[in-house]
């Protein structure tokens, strides 16, 4: 076994803190990666907090990966010891059902394991995640970070990346196209970016006036404040896709008549309590689609950690020692963030050495 | 101008009752069709008593509407004297905005033009629909009824067939899909009818346990009570597509968790008060759509006739003379109909005779 160390959460109601722990040695197929740098999402917080349900303690979150690897099983193609890669929020799955055939591993069937919180296919036991100095994965959740992204920025990639990346594409969003993105936070900055790569016209919807300078600067072509409602019925009726990336309930038939005839609004943030019932005839009335999606496939993630390297696209950091993590959850539920922390695992190295 | 007769309220709360009045004589592109028979929707009744919002008085309702060519104007070049001719819910449209050159004009940018409760696109003004014994309308909104369909069991086509078909089509139904119908009343029947014979194996949910031989006979595979929640579980993430006729406010979540992965549930009736609100993680988790669908266009409401007529489908009717009309809306309040309506305009002869 291999000595790991982190910070973990021992229940629902204490701070995350100092967690020594052991990892598997690699096998044929495994991965041991040294993590450089960890994004800090939402889910998260949701989890170690136990507000979604299901948690297993210890919890030690973290699934915005990006390290080195440090040493891989006799099996493995793919990565060489020195690779720089990634590990986002699965690290398995079932292998065999219909999703996981098709690349879909975040829908498979039986149910993906985790990065952390498991359940792992075999034991069903918990997993342990990113916030933490080693981790060992089967090469076939592990993504090539390419080269000429920062490694730090590239982190939220992992999870925020591909969580507004998938539906772009799935919904087949073009260029001229025109895209509204709700919330800006640590998705909603990163639908803001692609969209734009994808080239099509962008508009931010944000309760926030002061975050329209932000927005213009991250690529908004247009920025709405969504309680203007003059603002908003300038633009009914013409958007062809609306990801909505705000995960606490909101009126979402405000949204919904922006659609044209067609138009999709996919929803990636997951409120504890529902939305607001919608009216059934902003539904029929243009034939509008109201869907959800979930991060995205194994490939698909590689397909955006390239085009974001194509496209010079990362995310807003701030850069933290994990000795600050918990104060970090405390200025994220504030949105207090430009726009998504970072935990820089040296931080970690100096503690555990110490 | 044509003189007129037929059945229309006056306001709100008196029954429909004995109405003469005019059509405009047949213009260069017009069609004067005798009205033969036409279906009782339960849009008449919700704009009758202007449940909706938005009726026109007098109100003459009717837009299922089967008839014979009596007239043509001296453009017309689709139809001839003595044709069987049908009328949907659209007589007009603007023409020109993208939703009517793309022949979707149930999505007319402008507004499409009501058989009845108008508006019309030059004044604005009211239109008179099929509970009468003549009208006058463009050929471009005329349908041509096969030969081999009965001409009174044909005309809920117009709009309960066509309302179901088009969705079945726009969402691509293949045959083994599984296919879930909600509801087996005049639209739900309908949609058993056009799903089974695109061939899909066809589930039908309803509330009430006595409507299962009728499903089995009009060609569902499977009958679920949907109280039965065990019976509802059975059937969890397997569904292709889902139709949703149900126009009474009710829980969606219990038939949204029935998809499979990308699998949408699509909603064609439009209850006054929302449904409950829906849970967004089963949107998320298999990466569902909620969408509506609003009748359908004209190209596909002939493509539509002309399937029916290939497969030998029409609706399941009780045909009434036009004086009963307002005990038929009493009675279908109580969905004490299998499983449309349909006036025989001949009772409307008599009495305009007598």
């Amino acid at each position: 076994m291999i000595k790991a160390f982190g910070y973990a959460a021992q229940d629902a109601t204490t701070p995350l803190a100092p967690f020594s722990f052991e990892r598997r040695d690699p096998r044929e197929r495994d991965v041991q990666i040294e993590i450089l740098y960890c994004g800090v999402c939402h889910s998260d917080l949701h989890t170690v907090r136990a507000e979604w349900g299901g948690t297993l303690y210890p919890c030690l979150p973290g699934h915005e990966i990006v390290g080195r690897v440090t040493r891989v099983g006799s099996h493995v193609q793919k990565f060489k010891t020195g690779d720089l890669v990634g590990v986002g929020c699965m690290v398995d799955s079932c292998r065999t059902c219909r999703s996981c055939r098709e690349g879909l591993e975040q829908y498979c069937e039986v149910g993906f394991t985790g990065t952390y919180n498991g359940p792992e296919q075999d034991t069903g036991g918990n997993t342990y995640g990113g916030y933490s100095d080693v981790i060992v994965v089967d090469e076939s959740f592990v993504l090539r970070v390419p080269d000429g992204l920062d490694p730090a920025a590239a982190a939220p990639l992992l999870c925020a990346g591909i969580t507004t990346y998938s539906p772009l594409r799935r919904w087949r969003v073009q260029p001229g196209q025109k895209v509204g993105v709700v919330g800006l936070g640590g998705l909603g900055h990163m639908a803001v970016k692609l969209a734009r790569a994808m080239g099509a016209h962008v508009v931010l919807f944000t309760t926030s006036p002061n975050k329209r300078e932000d927005a213009l600067a991250l690529g908004a072509h247009e920025v709405v404040v969504s309680r203007d409602s003059d603002a908003m019925k300038v633009h009914r009726n013409s958007f062809d896709f609306i990801l909505d990336t705000v995960a606490a309930p909101h009126d979402l038939d405000s949204y919904l008549v922006l659609l044209a005839r067609d138009g999709a609004m996919v929803l990636v943030g997951a409120p504890a309590e529902p939305h607001p019932a919608t009216t059934v005839f902003n539904l029929i009335m243009k034939r509008r689609q109201l869907a959800g999606s979930l991060i995205g496939g194994i490939a698909e993630t590689q397909e955006m950690l390239d085009f974001c390297a194509e496209h010079g696209i990362t995310a807003e950091i701030e850069v933290i020692p994990i000795q600050k993590v918990n104060e970090a959850y405390e200025r994220m539920l504030k949105s207090d963030v430009k726009y998504r922390f970072v935990i820089d695992m040296a931080s970690l190295k100096q503690e555990s050495a110490a």
